[in-house]
């Protein structure tokens, strides 16, 4: 917090995935404003490539938006954990495959204006049969698709979700540059 | 809401930015949850090219990140706002540029896991200079830049936003396709 004061913090909730701050301060130039904040614990989400390089996609309904969302596997980081640790558990609770080689891709904020949320895309090689062990919560449909065919799926709206379109254009840049 | 069947809403919380529900519901596959959902009015974000190829990015103080954030021109909707309006308000309001073009680019969700928010990305050109007309609680630095200045900032870290990182990459596209 070396940029700003802060004059107060409330906390208005304390959930399992989010928590919501309302914070009053002093931002840089002297700005007095009144800030929602979700407080998240950050994200990662994988690009896994089997070794016939077909990527590994997920499909899940997504409450908040009440729709069936095709996605790279993803979860939350549980506390303490680093991310390239979070990033090989969520692909294998979510899709039975444990990677040999993971690398990290990129970090970024998802939403920077209301919410801390931080994205950190890996992405997952020399993956084996595991077996899965999926949330209590979650129901996941686990299918692999060619670059191609993920790329023809984004450019027709069935794939709509930041991080996995996010993923999608690094991986064409990398095959841009390794032919 | 095809696809679930609600038991419960309770709105936690109901703020300037967004607000917070939770509810309990039966989503497909029979799966009981409780659910913390951000609703969120919409947002919209501008890649703003100017007439000798510059783009247009701004800098300003994310409390929620505790940063300075590069990112494109963007703002939320207003009730009953249409995307493309508010991406032409937004635009002139940050830069004080009004495009006579603007064309949409991409939708997506920004983090359908736990927050309902829309991102309608759109790229606006031939634009000539008006006012700017910043909201009271918003101090904002506008650069323009090269297309290769601002890939070499991505690749430095120094451009960390979802929307951002992503505008960038189909503007990379749109380069390699209209030579």
């Amino acid at each position: 917090m070396g940029l700003v004061r802060r004059l107060s913090s409330r906390r208005l909730y304390s959930g399992h995935v989010l928590s919501l701050d309302l914070d009053e301060v002093e931002e840089p130039g002297g700005v007095h404003a009144q800030r929602e904040v979700v407080r998240h614990s950050g994200s990662v989400a994988i690009l896994a490539v089997t070794d016939d390089a077909q990527l590994v996609l997920v499909r899940q309904y997504r409450y908040p938006v009440d729709a069936l969302v095709w996605e790279l596997p993803a979860g939350r980081l549980d506390p303490g954990e680093q991310p390239k640790e979070a990033a090989q558990r969520e692909l294998e609770e979510e899709t039975g495959l444990s990677p040999a080689q993971i690398e990290p891709l990129l970090t970024y904020f998802t939403s920077p204006g209301f919410c801390d949320e931080v994205m950190h895309l890996f992405r997952a090689t020399a993956l084996r049969a595991v077996p899965t062990r999926p949330d209590a919560d979650e129901r996941i449909d686990v299918a692999r698709v060619s670059f191609e065919q993920a790329s023809a799926m984004a450019r027709r709206g069935e794939i709509s979700d930041a991080k996995t379109l996010l993923a999608l254009s690094l991986e064409r840049e990398r095959r841009r540059s390794t032919p």
